[in-house]
């Protein structure tokens, strides 16, 4: 009987986070698909709040928040660590995974913006890759930890994999790789990562599935 | 010379986020007071990505966010715990501190909007109280931990303290003490503890200063 679970969907960011961190970890796990819209009496009772994936169930107990489960999972198996050990790095570390944490609700908004709401998003698209590149890998770093990736690099897959994804649904580009040198490099770090490589969604899939979405909700706006 | 320096503003909840972390840790400090419509070159060198106060200085290296700085302080003076030891109750916690650090900025706005935007406001809020009362509080509990004040408690000061002040700039009323009697026992409790009652803000000077910068919020909007 798996002791650990993962209740996700297959096209959330959030869901790969907590995937990438197991697998770095090497913890075994069962993986549950949601049908988000149809989602199952068993999510609802575990994250009665959000009502949302991805939730990681150990031991039957529920954790909820992406950010809280790979805290949880750094703790819980220490091996290959997720966070760097001295407080002051570690503190350098929680403020980029709040940065990041706080900018992929608008920024994942990306796709389904039009017009001067669009530019907005762009905005503060352009206000992270710029903190990224001045400020955070700055040195010509690895990762945003040095030679290992870490729960930074984690935290910032919005850009290195969704942003791509989000341009191509909404049909314009955001991010231009000689003007963000160093976040450029990175991208390529983390998706050589081969537990990152090995287990990322199909591109073309979320990309269709998002224009129908975006067609729904134009729809619904209009009318 | 004092090792530990904390960069605030009177009236920000966030900053006295700090000032209790670090007194019921009972570490002295040095405190800085900014003026926020002409900040320090210290402030800005030390939090160059957001330019904003609580920034507190340990040993001459900057710690920013104050959800960052109460993990800082925590980890470096184990004393008083604010976290849970057990993993699980750890968790727990983060989830909390995260939904009222993702609801700040929302609700920090009742004093300043009106009519419709006012009212998605106030939604905010109730969801917020709500969660509170049905989730977080069951039981009777003292505080959100227990029997002892830790740093959820410290992440909801908004319902404690600044909800009242919101209240009274905007000529309105949110919280019904009736309807969310936990919230209600809770504020009480985290009121009591000396070193909260003996270090907050005084509710006339923000309701004075608030209700002058909705004045010229309003009347740049008109113009």
């Amino acid at each position: 009987m798996a002791v650990v679970k993962l209740f996700g969907a297959w096209l959330s960011p959030y869901v790969y986070k907590v995937i990438w961190a197991l697998k770095l970890k090497g913890i075994p796990y069962e993986y549950i698909e949601e049908d988000l819209s149809n989602k199952s009496p068993l999510l609802l009772q575990y994250n009665p709040i959000h009502k949302k994936v991805p939730v990681l169930v150990h031991d039957g107990k529920p954790i909820y928040e992406s950010t809280v489960i790979l805290r949880y999972i750094d703790e819980i198996w220490p091996q290959n660590p997720l966070l760097p050990a001295n407080p002051y790095d570690r503190a350098v570390a929680l403020f980029w995974i709040k940065f990041a944490d706080d900018k992929n609700p608008i920024i994942a908004k990306l796709y389904r913006t039009e017009g001067e709401e669009q530019q907005a998003v762009v905005k503060e698209w352009l206000e992270m890759l710029e903190a990224m590149e001045e400020h955070a890998l700055i040195g010509g770093k690895k990762f945003f930890g040095g030679d290992e990736i870490n729960m930074v690099d984690i935290a910032f897959c919005m850009v290195a994999h969704w942003l791509g994804v989000f341009e191509d649904t909404a049909g314009l580009k955001v991010f231009e790789p000689h003007k963000f040198p160093q976040v450029s490099s990175w991208i390529q770090n983390f998706k050589s990562v081969p537990i990152i490589k090995d287990n990322l969604p199909d591109t073309d899939k979320i990309v269709a599935y998002l224009k129908r979405r975006k067609e729904m909700l134009l729809t619904s706006k209009s009318n």
